[in-house]
């Protein structure tokens, strides 16, 4: 499994959704557990101690996952905060404010989308399909904006 | 040991040493450790499944201590976030906001010493000497406070 | 009474319910009222200097709940910040933030839930039986889990 | 006594002393306690039934002080946060976001002197004397301004 | 007119409705008028130079109003922020944190109630008839939180 | 005078200078006022009502300056957040959030520096020496960077 | 063109419509582009390095798109803030606090409108017809709050 | 160069020593730059066009800098937020609330050391001596905190 996506919570699906459909499109092997920080700790271990290359970890309020998972593993883990209360900033401030030595890899609120494209290009370092899958996606974003922009002056 | 107090790390000790000088006062006994959910993850599992019956967790930034010592022990836990940065919002926001079934007992920001009274109250409960031991702390409170206010006046 | 919850305001049922049904699946005798620190503040002393074991103070806005049941009484005071505007920032600090000596345990917003299980964790540190029952609360909260990932990958 | 001053706390007396020294160059007769709504909560009660026409309470971090002041009383009660943490946001908004039916006339952070001001201004209502002090305090710093002004351009 | 409400405009109605009800239900004559700092700046100016003892000023966003009435009057001013976007943060910092010498009483966010209480509050300093009303109102406010409290245990 | 700087208050000077020595090395004529919204609001008005092409409004705390200066113009009124309390969050959403029809060309928390230059770049829209002057200081700014760059691999 | 418009995205479609209407009914030429500073950045620089007198560029998120048009002209560039997560906040403050040298003229979240008349104000420090426009526009407004107000007294 | 680091300006040097520090340590080949998202954009393009593998961005205020660079390139982007104003409030959500399709790695405010073990993370995926240089660093943080912690006891 290249990318393993650990959900703290059933709840954040959506936004795991987001992650795994992406991930999907540009071709990368990915696995999908739930599995709590704080509920089932013994099993977040066993998760972030296998053999994924990249970890995402998606959590809302007191989101300890991401970190807990960083926390066993030197494999760079990916951090997704979900918006439950305070708008996100519990969890974004939860993931992000890591102590020296362990960091966590925080992209946007909710945003499982940009978390599956930051394991591509982590990946895409030495992985030259994954590299090429990614310019070809940066190109139709660019296409769709040109094109966005070109019907609104017809 | 009655009351297990943990840092997250080692410039945690000023909030801890207002916690441990109260505990002293009170003559309620406990333990100190330094360890750090993110570093030394295996530690922390250990000490919270230790035979304390409170346990009090120092920690700043994102402060995942307390929730992970909660997530191994259904003993109380108290957490303390520690100012280290963003005012210690941060710590605050991760140490407050955990999910249903898993709670920790959040103190105000540098707030070591109020751990150490909310532990001893618990205590308390069914402990008469702690009990009276934190009558009398409150009167004392009270006797200064109103000192305090009679000089003011002379 | 082992432990009584106060709700500052009728506004304040739903946050309430979610605490009382908790401490009733845990087997906890409680009592319910409703006692404003501004409006009916001679009610809440009464209240806080009752002979509860705990008390679970629910509250919003400028929420003084919480603290003024703590200037009554030395048993543990669990404060729930209730989201009534700016997201509950406002009662999450008016709650936490208390002078030293005089602590309230703190949960998260709107999390009667969690105010219910610390309440069963504090009489659990010499009640047995309620040991007992949050260990097995404990496991079916991590079964569920377990189970939720198993069939996410069905 | 006109104005009742009443700080949480001997820390905050910087803040109560800007606030005075104002009562006292506007000729208003005033008192100055220590009390606190956590730790002296029945010398609180009894300060707040007195005799005074206006009352101004001075606090810091989980600010309940003004709020039980009016609690107990029907008269102006004038609050004032005092930054201790989070720069005075946690006092701001303990003292501001009160439950409806209770005002408490709140000033800006660590501003004792418009606390002196404000009380002054409802004193005013119906004393011509503090009235025309107040013209002429307003004229003053109008004044100063203006000179301000004019020497910035010399 | 005793009392003079301002509102910033006809957006913050709601609010306003609830602050001219209960100064109606006090007994308290007053005025009623849309004016803003930004739009009608020279309306503003003679509202505020007017012979109401009090003025009630209700604004949202950059909610310059109370400030700007208070700066043409040393008649108490309450402000009552609206919340317009930010939950109402920026309307609330913009009337509370008013420079030295020029106060704005500030009450909660969408406190339209609160104002009117504590406009009655002012006025009710030297008018018994008023200062009995607002003893009934909160005689009646208590009477309502007994018996919500009352029926909750039946 | 083609712009005018209005201060709030003597005791943003600091943030002043940094936007006269910059509107002096651009070339730009300008005059410097202090004038308090609050406390010489009338001599605010007659300076907004002045012939300026462009007015720059520096104020902390409950900023109300810039927004009353163009409550009395429809010339472009840039205004400038200084942080006093809050680290200028007051300040800066005192100033940015105006209401519809009513707008402040808000820069930067104590940026005083950014006025001058946004306040040249309104001037060059239409004047080629002003404009030339922009572009030589663009230059200059980009030659520094580059410089040091260049000095960081010596 | 004397303005452009430039939307990050088409999801902030009805905040720049809000602008165009307002630039249409004061009959100033605008043209209006998609274009995002992260997606299409090429398109950006050119649309910068156009000839337009003012840029508008409306952005959420990390709303770099105002900052990165400002790098590439000496025009006034005005940032719309869009509230898309946290109400806003994150753009509010990747667009005010723009580095010396380089500002942004930042209005109000949401605040299309705004933007527009920002836009004419500048235009019209040497456009005369504009400024016309303007005043009407502004006696307007001052008609409808007074026509408001008028209305609220019937 | 397999890893760039770019500083949005000198002041931000003591975050980037931090990193580079941590990079020598790690064995890992880098680069330094100084170059501005706003100042010097055509060299910001030209560095995130180069052959690196991983880019880390430092930036405070409206840290435009790592979302410009990843606009650049589909190699990964690790942000830097630097405290300078609001506690780097802004910085934190300038870097970290990308819009879909354009990640940035962010790690804590003024974490230039969690920046650089997240690069040696990305590089290690594929680089077993990094990996293994990971490891012991790892081990090192463990035997460092155990060690602290049993001084703490004698």
């Amino acid at each position: 499994m290249k990318v393993m996506v650990i959900l703290g919570s059933s709840s954040d699906m959506p936004v795991a959704e987001k992650c795994t459909a992406l991930l999907s499109q540009l071709g990368i092997e990915h696995g999908l557990h739930i599995a709590s920080a704080h509920r089932t700790p013994d099993e977040v271990k066993k998760l972030a101690e296998g053999p994924s290359d990249v970890f995402i970890a998606i959590a809302g309020l007191a989101a300890a996952l991401p970190g807990v998972v960083a926390a066993h593993t030197i494999k760079p883990v990916i951090g997704v905060p979900v918006a439950a209360k305070l708008e996100g900033l519990d969890a974004l401030l939860s993931i992000m404010q890591m102590p020296p030595g362990i960091p966590v890899a925080t992209v946007g609120i909710d945003r499982g989308d940009n978390a599956a494209i930051l394991a591509a290009e982590i990946i895409a370092v030495t992985d030259k399909a994954v590299a090429k899958k990614l310019v070809e996606y940066r190109a139709q974003m660019r296409e769709k904006v040109i094109k966005e922009d070109r019907e609104l002056r017809k």
